[in-house]
């Protein structure tokens, strides 16, 4: 068991949170209590993972208020407010921390206490995930019917989240009561954050683990070494079709044909209300560069042509349940509208 | 189109070789008559690609006596043979080119124009390798039964080969005929020859193509861009089940899933006589560097373990056919002992 690591933390008035950037191989922690210097760690993705984006950035919103005499107190805010909605374009959850805390602040900026108010907000939109991550770690503990190998896609633990994460958690409770004994971490490509951050958070949980290239997880289904798999989900649709990140459509099929269960693991706020099935889902293309170039180095010239989308989407069919925090939820999904 | 390029060359006693390390931002030519500058730039990979190492190693054997005079003929063909032999474990291919090239030398060693009978070989050699390549391509063209778009996986070409290459030959003849009209090349972890090579070789010449990363070819898939699969091999056994480089059976497996015909295309000698199934066929693990590190830059610590295979086995069901200089052989496959 390596020594206790955190993604953010609030502590003494400051966000203290770690530089992903330059995991694995260096861990480095960064206190601030600067909201330009948090947006910048968004930008940078020094902070990653869309529901620690949004509770980084409420936290952010309300250290920009901390010192703020009555005079200037709405000036600051609405200056922070504006420039963290600028740090990411697509993260949902950003969106919907930086109005939470908005909210609050409007509700309440003649208050005295107004910072006080305002953190207690972001504090509690932390401890709402801490919670979320804990109880989908707990439900997911059914699908484990022996000593298992687990089989993961990019990283969905304590880095991406405020708490010990949506697959990651499930894992992390199946291994503390016995239950998994393995992982197998697809390295995913192209940003790598299996390589970089899974195996990180499974050497830090004492989880015994290899890593593997994407097109290698087949092999391991082939010979018998994967029990289950569990992915995250960036959106679902209401019939349960599953956007995730690149590579977890391929797994999906992949366990189809090898009779092995794919579980989603993922808070209800997932779910879209507005989307009835995965057709609706629209499939972000990255910038080609982040497959010519890796870890900034070029390998292929620019003039290249990628195919390049950020995720894929899987059809609820192929899903064997999707853990949430209310329950597992299993085919055919109904959500309800 | 772009300029012509080759991977060797026989001209004026000097072999010229392209060195693949710096591909695809440089193009760079070594010409050497030196068999142990030869023998590094196999070890090194800046000549790879089984086959095509085979006709390097026998251009080099032949150099090794261009200038000998009698009394050192043997002791330079036996130095210069030993030395080649070690320069890479398991390509058969090598030992085979060496092993001919040598019973030539034995049967001539007292000829006053030996080292020319010895160079003849190495160029027949070569040019039945080119041969084969050729109606490899030609027999391929069957498959396509109308103007295709075309997924393959690794380098097939003519940086791997003597000539056109295997699938590689199968597609640029299928674009030649106004066959295929686009290529997708999986990047192929880890050691990215498809983003590095195959890229290359599609650009010289003039195909239309786009690099995904290997787990991203199930959503072109899904999105109906794929008309059919094509691959190589390393070796095949007696029922047809071929072993190729890793991610060759996750693509058969998705074939399989979204009814895309599949194909392998290797020449005959890639069966293997002494292996009844693939379960016979052992598969090499690499070292975890390969995946650790990328194109010499570290990103997760050497300690971690990795699961890295280097060629996986595709079994014969998943097979549409096989593509040799005979012709496409077709499930079920009973190749004679």
């Amino acid at each position: 068991m390596g020594k206790e690591y955190f993604s953010i933390k609030f502590e003494n008035d400051n966000l203290i949170f770690l530089d992903q950037t330059k995991l694995p191989l260096e861990e480095k922690y960064v206190t601030s209590d600067d909201y330009e210097r948090i947006s910048e760690a968004i930008e940078k993705l020094e902070i990653r993972g869309a529901p620690l984006i949004g509770i980084a950035a409420a936290y952010a919103l309300a250290l920009s208020i901390k010192n703020a005499s009555k005079e200037v107190l709405i000036e600051k805010f609405n200056l922070a407010f504006n420039r963290l909605h600028r740090t990411r374009p697509t993260a949902v959850n950003l969106f919907h921390a930086l109005n939470e805390i908005k909210n609050v602040f409007e509700a309440n900026k003649n208050s005295e206490d107004i910072y006080q108010i305002v953190l207690e907000k972001a504090k509690q939109f932390h401890q709402e995930d801490i919670d979320k991550c804990e109880r989908i770690g707990f439900n997911g503990l059914a699908i484990f019917k022996k000593k298992s190998t687990v089989l993961t896609h990019c990283n969905t633990g304590k880095l991406a989240t405020g708490g010990d994460g949506t697959a990651f958690s499930v894992i992390k409770k199946g291994f503390e009561k016995g239950l998994v004994e393995f992982v197998y971490a697809d390295e995913t490509r192209p940003l790598l954050q299996g390589l970089r951050l899974t195996s990180f958070e499974l050497e830090r949980n004492g989880i015994p683990f290899a890593i593997q290239s994407d097109s290698m997880a087949a092999v391991l289904m082939q010979q018998s070494k994967i029990d289950l798999v569990i992915a995250g989900a960036d959106r679902i649709a209401l019939n349960g079709d599953s956007a995730n990140k690149i590579g977890t459509y391929n797994l999906a099929v992949l366990c189809n044909y090898h009779n092995i269960p794919f579980y989603i693991a993922a808070p209800t706020t997932t779910i879209d209300n507005k989307i009835a099935t995965g057709s609706e889902i629209e499939i972000e293309i990255r910038n080609k560069k982040e497959l010519l170039t890796i870890n900034g180095i070029q390998v292929a010239p620019n003039h290249y042509e990628t195919f390049s989308p950020a995720f894929d989407v899987t059809p609820s069919h192929l899903i064997s349940g999707i853990i949430t925090e209310d329950k597992i939820y299993t085919f055919p999904y109904n959500f309800i509208k």
